[in-house]
């Protein structure tokens, strides 16, 4: 049904981005065939690299006009397939689109190419005083890709996501049309909110290729929990309490000894506490020592009259790197102890976590099948990973959906959704399906088909 | 195109409804054929009040099934005609769905029915030590009607504006059909956020029949200060050296002495100081008196310095309410101070509000007609009003037109958007129009087509 390409269509896209950022075939790096978990695999047939709005636009044009499908890729940090070519045709790598444009101090807003990095735009706002809050594990990520997953991360709690911090965006339509939305504006009521369609559309309805992004002042201190319980629900328990007495913490997150010690072995480095079998993990910021201690001691005081073995506060820069990077090494660390795994990212309502995790102890231990997790205990969402470890393959494809449709069935059952951060991309889309009424889904297809008639932006993802 | 109204029709409502919840032709009070300004005239053919979901459900199924177009309501505090029924038809009062459904403590959730007043969340929650942050000055809307129009208000600069406060909505379709989007969750990444899209689409998409929104602890303690200065310009030009000082108050309000006057004559209450030109006022909020002091000391000494005659603090309840309801009466003093008027509600980048506030004085002049505005400095969201005064019919027109064309001229080069939170409705159709490419209206149309392919649910609105 779509065109495949063939040497006209690698001539144009020559003439467009120059000889030495077309790659066709076997040039193609293995790297391109996959995301971070690999579950999804297949080539494009060309991958481009581009560097600006125009060049982006007329490939979209000459697409459209040819009927070959596109797939936008950054840096490749998807978990769910988003950013895999699952029907050939072009990849184009936004990844060399990195310049930060603009600082406007009056507006405080940061304008962006879609390919700078979360950790650049971290380290440069920070050096000017100022702050922009989604912080996810993967800091290698690109701007573009969390705009386009509406990436959460730990301080969601506190802060909002990425959605939140999106004011303006430059979008390449499917029919190559350059649209810009939104701006350095605070506040808009004019039509239909396209902007926020936007992101979260995981590549399916237009290229980002430009962000202002709203930024806060740096709060100027910050102040590290680490919070041992005897178990995991114990600790998960203490949460909504934690809500209920009013405090709001810029981030709550849970974790299991399993996992730290996996952290510790990836990182070479130790954890200042593994003895526990569970812990939360609190942050706290504010402008000064003094606002913080008053917040912080109450949830303290309220932890340990829950449960908490004890409380370890950490309020320097040095230890408080040597918790948050562990945090933040999760994901790699269980990845590499096992062959190969896949993630349940589902998002509960705070007060249903506990239930979640404990489902998934009892589920570990009915399929006999390796289940661990992490997440942000403090927004509901969880990173919950079925591990292959040595199953041959037959029965690795068989404990994971079995696996899979238990938890995303109780996610259902808890008035959950199937993502809270990662997105649905091509691996989830059943799981999207079964959760939403057919009214709903048809809704999905509906504003797809708005954007994309000819369906050739990245297809196949998420219905 | 669209059917009439006839008596079987009438008789289907009252079967679903009861006869004392059907009004038609001259049963059907003056006051649901306009909104709050009154610039849009028209009756429906028959109003009906609505109790519950299905009632709007079964009612929409047969408008759908018969092509009859169909008005939702509120309080119809509207401001550009977006609950007029422009085509007769059907027009649904929700504002008897008026019932507080679930506080729940441990997701901070409040689940509402759409007919709620905002001063009765606001009292409601504010009893229970919570807090649900956007405030518009009219606080007799319903939340319906302020989650159509993404509602800002005057907390926006700290807080943001009423869809970041919307976690989840049960929405009627226009074919009938009920969905529930989102739900309690904090994050969410399944799929197109559908809910974004319902908040500030006026109605035009999906009826909505309960919300879930988010709500915070209530701050213990805020402190107001109103600041004098020798003009609006050097007032304003203030706001963008405060925002670069990274305080960021509650509320940046800019107000003129002229409207001060008004506003005491309407309210027949006097305001604290209304010796100068122009006003500046902020408001801070926090959990200690110590924590706002800092804060605030830092911008009263920045506004001394640019300029400022005094700083007044107000840190009573007593004279809190006395500024805070001047200010919320600011509409209802220019509209009673006149014969007609119609409102500019652009809202353009914080650095630029002084621009556009001396274009505007300029204007006046220019043009011979009076023109008063006040506003939200601290977001950029301007609310202008040209004033009809002794004009006969056809001056009125022309002056309105030619006023209205140069000032949204005027914020489309300054990069401003037509509305900053009070919609496009019927009346600002032309102006977002002429401010948008092509293509993005284009998208606005189909994704309309997308949701309401007959056209029958709040037809002719903001395109």
């Amino acid at each position: 049904m779509y065109k495949k390409i063939d040497n006209d269509d690698i001539r144009f896209l020559i003439d467009i981005c120059g000889e030495e950022e077309v790659f066709a075939g076997e040039d193609i790096s293995e790297d391109f065939s996959h995301d971070e978990l690999g579950g999804v695999e297949k080539y494009p047939e060309v991958l481009v690299n581009v560097y600006n709005t125009e060049q982006v636009s007329k490939i979209m044009k000459y697409a459209y006009k040819n009927n070959i499908p596109v797939t936008p890729r950054g840096q490749g940090t998807g978990l769910v397939g988003a950013s895999v070519a699952i029907h050939g045709g072009i990849m184009i790598n936004l990844s060399k689109m990195n310049k930060i444009l603009e600082l406007d101090e009056e507006n405080l807003t940061l304008t962006v190419e879609p390919g700078v990095l979360l950790m650049t735009i971290g380290q440069y706002v920070q050096e000017r005083d100022l702050f922009y809050p989604p912080d996810p594990g993967e800091k290698s990520a690109t701007i573009g890709g969390n705009i386009n997953t509406n990436a959460g991360g730990m301080r969601a709690v506190k802060y909002g996501v990425t959605r939140d911090y999106v004011r303006g965006l430059e979008v390449v339509l499917p029919n190559g049309d350059i649209v810009n939305i939104g701006g350095k504006v605070v506040k808009n009521s004019s039509g239909y909110s396209i902007k926020d369609l936007i992101v979260g559309s995981e590549g399916t309805l237009g290229i980002v290729t430009k962000a202002i992004l709203k930024l806060l002042p740096l709060p100027k201190k910050d102040i590290s929990l680490l919070i041992p319980f005897k178990d995991l629900p114990t600790a998960i328990e203490t949460v909504p309490k934690i809500i209920k007495s009013k405090s709001i913490p810029t981030a709550i997150e849970f974790m299991e000894r399993d996992v730290i010690l996996a952290a510790e072995e990836f990182l070479g480095k130790s954890f200042p506490d593994n003895t526990s079998d569970a812990y939360l993990l609190l942050k706290f910021d504010g402008n000064s020592k003094e606002d913080i201690e008053k917040e912080y001691e109450k949830v303290a005081h309220l932890c340990l009259k829950n449960g908490a073995y004890d409380v370890f506060i950490s309020d320097t820069q040095e230890r408080n790197e040597s918790i948050w990077s562990a945090r933040g090494a999760f994901l790699e660390a269980i990845k590499a102890s096992t062959t190969e795994m896949d993630e349940c990212d589902v998002v509960v309502p705070r007060d249903k976590v506990a239930d979640f995790i404990r489902y998934t102890h009892d589920l570990q231990k009915e399929l006999n099948v390796r289940i661990k997790s992490f997440g942000h205990a403090g927004d509901g969402n969880l990173h919950v990973y079925t591990l292959r470890d040595g199953m041959d393959d037959e029965t690795w494809k068989l404990k994971l959906k079995e696996s899979f449709d238990c938890m995303y069935e109780k996610s259902r059952e808890l008035r959950g959704q199937v993502s809270g951060e990662h997105g649905i991309g091509y691996a989830k889309k059943e799981y999207l399906h079964e959760s939403q009424s057919e009214s709903y889904m048809d809704l999905i297809k509906s504003i797809k088909t708005a954007f994309d008639h000819k369906n050739i932006l990245n297809p196949s993802k998420i219905y």
